[in-house]
């Protein structure tokens, strides 16, 4: 049976500060740069969630994406949409918001999720110019 | 020699209908939704096409692109563009024309045909949000 | 007071097919092209709704997105999304849909809906290619 | 002698909270809904510059780009480019920060620095979807 | 009648040099920076032809857009395209080919060529970020 | 410790000609077409470069971004940006400056200089539509 990549594109608007505790507020403006501005700048976030899987023989579909398209607005984009991502989420606390370690916890938030195929990669655009992937390895 | 992947994209709009003849009506309604409606809707699709390869160390191409789209433009895309694809394209007749089954469809229209390389990749966005790609897996 | 222009882009996918009552068959043929195919083809349309007014002095809005994006949902998205043009929707009814033709007939539906400010401009794009503008003139 | 319109695209990315002093926290809340986020939400934002006037018959140009670039930089991108817009900006002060009061307060911080040619619009993209253009009108 | 704005956005890869005859060989190193390299550099350069008009109430157009297409492709883009714009263009010779010339120049060679509707406006982009307007006043 | 894929997408304009010295005038006219002509043309390149390796656990990084900027910046864009690929690049001597062999190129000039992660792919676009992804392989 053939294998299918199955991609949804979503949209979210969000704050965020780049700021380590493991480092002093020094190491902190000097690694991070305006990216450490105290009260945050923000984004207009693109998530690509992508499913694999055969495509069923009745229905054509690897996920029906009007599901998978729910299922990530309810357990992702509710939570960060119009939110400053250091302060109101509560899957990221503790976490220093750069690219690669919201779309690991953005992973870990939907792994279990799916009705019907595999997660097989998350792709986030900070920017158009700035992507981070993730495949669960 | 290094391997490199090459890749055009083309352009088409085309009508469909998400319609299977093995569901009954009412699910056909419920599951596709308002991809269901009975005269069908369309898109402005792109699909890119994908060759792998090693570079001719005389020309520096992995395949030639001008002839590529030309392969591509007389093998899918004068047989989709701007028509209905349930009713108007042979090659995909009793399929449901989800993403995913268009995508599987084109790769065996299209894989014995290329002059150099080897076809390593499908996309097709059916919108700039939904995606489906295929490799021969 | 400053005046300014507010613009909140949407998006529908739908069919149409290119053919006047006013032309014979083989003049439809002939003008229309591809675009006379008998089942029709379709694009995914993005329609840009522009409206001009000065911004409330306590709000700082020209009209509130929400309420406008809610009102284009419902006046127009609402009825020709996933829908074929020439057959599904009320309002166009005898009219040959060309991007001049669909900018019009939105226009009529849209204008008298506007909460604030004054329907400016509505722009849509057929596909990234071709645009018609109507500005009610 | 012909009249020409240049523009420079431009790219910042700021936080921002929609939140009125002339409202209570209840209208806010009702008004602005998730916009109204203590913390704030942020965007990319792209901000086109169009300046209008006769090239110049020795070098072609209505403006140096280059020059245009350096000004729109120091005037602007460099005062609110990873920064929250309700807090760090001088310029915005007291401003409720609506793409419409943006654009507005963004123009009367340029208008008197352009060396040739003649400010003629400016158009600011919260999100590609939502979009503010004043003329100075 | 309605009056519609109708637009093809057509597209050209082509080299150019800026430098002037009537500068130094300092004054246009000095103006035009990188712009300025001896053998040139080169774009992606996108072409908008705006065209206005009342649609014929026949068929539903200002003008017939394959028609429109044929007459930019003939009369401006087999000119252009793949060409060194200082050396290879006919109609650009003793011009510095900034955007702002190659617009006035565009519109000179293509006012005259429209079977109907008039021409109202020619956008060109030299990249995403740098764009000139030219509506022949 | 989860492997993550950070990607930075940058820009530059370039003039180039297809011609090999391999082959005959007539050879190299007949294989590169347009893309032969003598004094060449150019695009808007836009160039990703794709880094892997596993978040540094203080710091949230793969990579430094803006660190990675800076080198490819000064490795390559520095380098080619507004400049003739066949002349005025010492590392492309001698090179037919097709996509596949200008990532390549890049790739060696590139790959021992990267202070963290491991260099995963660089994909080259010459147009929005013509793609070449190089992974070393």
């Amino acid at each position: 049976m053939p294998l299918v990549y199955i991609t949804r594109r979503m949209h979210f608007s969000a704050a965020h500060r780049l700021h380590s505790d493991q480092l002093s507020e020094q190491e902190n403006e000097q690694l991070y740069g305006m990216c450490n501005n105290p009260l945050g700048h923000g984004h207009n976030y693109e998530l690509e969630v992508t499913v694999k899987g055969e495509p069923d023989p009745a229905t054509g579909m690897v996920v029906d994406l009007t599901e998978l398209k729910e299922i990530v607005q309810r357990e992702i984009i509710d939570k960060v949409d119009h939110k400053h991502l250091n302060h109101d989420v509560d899957f990221m606390h503790g976490i220093v918001p750069t690219a690669e370690n919201i779309v690991i916890a953005f992973w870990r938030q939907l792994k279990d999720k799916l009705p019907n195929g595999e997660l097989h990669e998350l792709t986030l655009y900070e920017t158009p110019r700035n992507v981070a992937v993730y495949r669960g390895e």
